[in-house]
């Protein structure tokens, strides 16, 4: 595990299903969340990243759902970063309620990606330098 | 009123929320379907509009919820073209159940956009002879 | 107007659509955020009101979208009572970023609703009480 | 592989996202779709079940995204049930465009519920017997 960042959110009243429970689609939207504060926690702006001509998208993700989410739960988001990356990124996530439970654990996976060409291109250099030097620290 | 299309759609689980009904942001995703839709059956597609520099950006909306819809409904569009638009373009819409009942009503302008400038531009000459001629059917 | 609260909050990568503005079917999510922080700051839990049998479901809304939101803006709503609530309680928001401009002005009407019979309830008198007192401070 | 069914579905305007594709939350409302029209191709309504009493709940869910979908697609999900369920059910998915492009593929693990306990419960012997006979033909 290298660079860890924790992100809060608040369930909205949108985000549940006639369950009672947030629908599984949300968490998806949760991790981006997470991803993009990761991100911040650095210094990078995902915006700025996509505005240089970079984009993330996801090619891969995998949920395990333990224990459900409630309207206004306040979620706490473990972003990890799995290893340094290359054209690919990795992101193991946890996310726990205000109670401290495990509610769901899951992995991301993005390429980076020229905006213009929509082709795979490596992680850009300044980003891989702010991860070797959070990870020193 | 000017020229009319009906518009079938079924309830998503994901667009219910913890109340058991169709939560009322999803109204607004089933309208743009709705107006799609209309454009579609005068031969227009909004795809191609896109791809040739023109946008729809809804400026206004209304919604008057009557009766709720629930998951697995069967829901029929009414979308009323309301007059020949100029940069404007203003829909009434009526939603119906399979019981035929009337659950909401619904109004949107959208405006023509020239997507580069994203500056307001008239309705395109072609859409508008299409409408006058469908008028005239 | 009565009381009125202003709530903050970022748009996600996920309510963007490819136009590159936030949807429009999202701003009647960020309006529920707003009304739920509302009741909030009076220290009403919506959650709380749910769970003792009172419902508040949208019976109409309106929106005046006058200048597009981006992904990663900082949106500020301001949220005004209108008048004493009875059955119905109407609000009146404005939606602004963080360079001030007014985005989208936005009014929603929503019934109280036993949450067992389905019928339409007058306000509960602890939240006309709470309305009152706030509004003479 | 045992008994399997094809949904067709057409990309929302709003579920696209500023990269101008699909963005990644809406597959799992799509396989939602597919598994619900799954059950239906087999004469089982998932909204009966549920008013019976079982819930389905999504325990697990792992996608793999090749090929970007567009706004207009029209997409071919392919739902493949793995083996007979027991207390959970797995489903494999497999997207297409209407160039026969794999985009996507899918697997999802439910889980059979009772909505009063909210525990798991075996899959309905009913469910089961259908499942049998569906895969004898």
């Amino acid at each position: 595990m290298l660079i860890n960042s924790e992100t809060l959110l608040r369930v909205r009243y949108a985000e549940t299903d006639q369950m009672g429970v947030v629908h599984h689609a949300n968490y998806a939207k949760y991790l981006e969340l997470a991803r993009i504060h990761w991100l911040e926690e650095l210094g990078v702006s995902y915006k700025g990243m996509e505005a240089q001509g970079v984009m993330l998208p996801v090619v891969a993700m995998e949920f395990k759902f333990k224990i459900s989410a409630y309207f206004d739960d306040k979620l706490t988001i473990k972003t990890m970063l799995r290893k340094i990356p290359t054209v690919r990124i990795v992101f193991d996530f946890e996310i726990y309620n205000s109670e401290k439970e495990l509610l769901t654990t899951a992995t991301t996976t993005l390429v980076f990606m020229d905006s213009k060409t929509r082709k795979p291109i490596p992680c850009p250099a300044y980003l891989i330098t702010i991860i070797k030097n959070a990870n020193q620290e």
